[in-house]
């Protein structure tokens, strides 16, 4: 491993802190989905700190209403709950902590990731990617890294 | 913050190998789906321990075939879209890094979560929690832990 490239190598670790903190942001909204809705409750719970929280949670009343997630915790919802049904398939032999139900639906319900133009269920194989407008590094396969 | 609780609180500490191991998996299929196939590239490319690869990847013909991605690991595939979609949304001001391109219709496709019941889309306000069969604690909001 060649010295000049250090600065290229270690990507996972320098985003460890971001993780982290999406980490934290995860478990506040999966504690907000379970019903806490107070600051102490959260702190309590999660042992994360009141810094971190309040960048997390904001009221405009909290005595009266509670604390609500910011856009931004709150749009995690969707990783949060692909991420628990990759673990109920990978990582819990006892069978899965929770269920969702779909309240107009009433019934239990799984996420199916569909596509937005087809509506189509889609999957790692029914996509490619190619670079974005934000792109500042050409895709690794060829193949994959031309235009549509 | 009684010393009682203690063992309960950090559990955000407590996970935080797994998340790391979680990211790096991430990372490597990332990389799988932008082309990467070859052991080495992957090592080069995200500083990953040869044994942490070892357990994403595997080969029957390395020389020939590249290395291919474990379930496990390709299974994350619904996690990486729904991150990377909010990363696209709160976390990158010069627009998207990438873009997905749904092969059958070819057109930029974003990842909609829908119901396995109903097919109709779904998000966090859409759904209720419920026990499941491997229910170790109650859920916190008595409102929101009743069987449907």
């Amino acid at each position: 491993m060649e010295r000049k490239r250090f600065s290229d190598l270690p990507r996972s670790l320098a985003r460890c802190p971001e993780v982290v903190g999406e980490w934290q942001s995860m478990l506040i909204l999966r504690d907000a989905i379970l019903g806490v809705s107070r600051f102490d409750q959260f702190h309590e719970r999660l042992g994360i700190s009141r810094n971190v929280l309040n960048q997390c949670l904001a009221s405009d009343h909290p005595l009266r209403h509670g604390y609500r997630l910011t856009d931004k915790v709150g749009d995690l919802w969707p990783v949060l709950t692909t991420l628990r049904q990759w673990g109920d398939e990978h990582a819990v032999p006892d069978g899965p902590p929770l269920q969702v139900i779909h309240k107009s639906c009433n019934q239990i319900s799984d996420a199916v990731l569909t596509c937005s133009a087809s509506g189509e269920s889609i999957g790692a194989r029914a996509v490619r990617a190619v670079p974005g407008s934000g792109a500042v590094e050409t895709l690794a396969g060829s193949a994959r890294s031309g235009k549509a």
